[in-house]
């Protein structure tokens, strides 16, 4: 068994085509295959306000697969601690053996995150894209923007987050590392009002976008709500949407944007993301219709970024041992 | 994040009665204190004949708990490698992060399984027991009766298996570690009917042991049967038990010897193992109660012993550094 830490890992994956590549794959096997995904396990802790997540899921033929473990300790911060870690085990679907143990602090986690929100916006948005919303401004506001990069030429950012501190720092940040210039927002619906692509990212608890905000051609990508208690969307969003897709419709109903949607109709034509990679359902297929897609995280991602990560890690063993 | 071996872990862990006091007030938790201890998470790998289990167990006001993954690889023999295989990764409850990961190859479950049936057997077994039977050849029926010579003075042991030449290996092993004679029996049931504890460790599917051969004042132990498929007792056998205890009362329910009980007034006599040590209930009160324990294994027990074995080998770090 091999363990690797954070500093090994971030040498060897980049948030990359390659990556993306391997996310899309992923979603496509949810679809297609034979994939054991249990349901979420989860341990709450709520003296320090925390919990731990444990995923896991296996691809019927693959030779591994991982089990993730992941925290949010939101009193973190003010112990001068990250919020969020954890670590990832890829298992040897040939005997049961460990393979690796990824201690990536939830790097992984990030970039398969991330990783999802470029597959969504490459199948739903515009091609013709060019402004990018993003809610909140956290890790994943700069990591999904980043991502999306990859399949849309932003031209400039609007942002909106809850302290105008951290919205300055988000700006800085990212018109330092990825040359976009960036429009500090005074409101959510002068992001939505503004944009072609909007990513939600906050772990908000009542809803911040409303449909009646959305011009069409728009596309949303919800990534925030991954828990019973937390909403970014309001009904009216999904309600609006020509297109409604999900990374896993049980899992959205129950922890994502689907679960505070009480219309049935609506309810019903949810499709899934791998369903429109496999083209078993069309995406989006023109500039006027209004697409949403809500990520509420899967198995099949860490399963599909760790065995990337162990590939890449043993490849740069084998160059730096000169085969 | 530290990481032990196996060789380190066995360096300072032992089946002694420091170990089974911990087991034992895991159990008393489980049924006294608040626990999340969700359902076990499993993966299915049937090519390889393969399992994989995620068990995990929070106690409330505890500083860590574990997360173990366990494997049963039935091809892994013809392979030269062990069946069974796994890890523990020990979480810090007050921030999320993960303090050590645990790499036994599943000794700590071998360990804490045989623990819980010391456990059973000192609140059921009749003090004056000398005469212990197994079922079962491998490395729990070594370490469960290890494990019952701490709390019986065990004078004679039968046992039984399928294999006469493990048998034999058996008997061999056991008379050279613990100097306890050992008789070979050609049946279950003369097993049974010698034995004043008899202890069941086998993977079997179809029940070993009736209730027609019980005599009063037997305890059976029965540690086998953790899915849906296994089974070792006959219904008759739990017919016939003037006391009907199980670690778990829903796992032992869903996967234990109380699955295949159709007898509701049955089902629902069946109390816990911590309800007895905690005095809720008795356990034996006299010496001609037939007594029976279910055990299906339980993530109290793998947080207890990781917990356990993290302390020693942190105080073994200190001892060496000379403090």
């Amino acid at each position: 068994m091999f363990v690797y830490s954070l500093e090994e890992i971030k040498k060897v994956i980049q948030l990359d085509g390659n990556l993306m590549q391997q996310i899309e794959k992923a979603f496509l096997s949810l679809y297609e295959k034979q994939v054991q995904m249990p349901p979420i396990m989860r341990i709450d802790i709520p003296d320090q306000r925390g919990e731990v997540d444990i995923k896991s899921a296996y691809i019927e033929g693959e030779d591994s697969f991982a089990v993730k473990l992941s925290s949010g300790f939101f009193n973190n911060p003010s112990k001068g601690l990250p919020s969020s870690g954890g670590l990832m085990i890829l298992m040897d679907a040939t005997n049961g053996q460990p393979k690796a143990v990824l201690a990536d602090d939830g790097h992984l986690t990030d970039l398969r995150t991330a990783a999802a929100g470029a597959v969504a916006a490459k199948w739903c948005s515009r091609k013709n894209s060019r402004i990018a919303g993003v809610i909140g401004t956290g890790a994943q506001a700069r990591l999904q923007l980043e991502a999306l990069t990859h399949v849309r030429s932003i031209e400039h950012v609007y942002v909106w987050g809850r302290n105008d501190q951290k919205s300055e720092a988000y700006k800085h940040d990212v018109e330092r590392m990825l040359q976009i210039p960036v429009t500090v927002a005074d409101s959510v619906q002068k992001v939505v009002e503004t944009s072609d692509i909007v990513v939600t990212t906050t772990p908000s608890t009542t809803p911040l976008v409303f449909g009646e905000w959305l011009k069409k051609g728009t596309h949303i990508t919800a990534m925030g709500s991954d828990a019973e208690h937390k909403q970014e969307l309001d009904e009216s969003v999904l309600l609006q949407a020509d297109i409604l897709i999900c990374d896993k419709k049980d899992q959205s109903l129950r922890l994502g944007e689907l679960r505070s949607c009480l219309d049935e109709r609506v309810r019903d034509r949810a499709i899934e993301l791998g369903s429109v990679v496999s083209g078993q359902y069309a995406g989006r297929v023109d500039d006027h219709q209004i697409t949403v897609c809500d990520l509420t995280g899967t198995g099949v991602q860490d399963t599909a970024i760790a065995r990337h990560v162990y590939q890449l890690l043993n490849s740069r063993i084998h160059s730096e041992n000169g085969y």
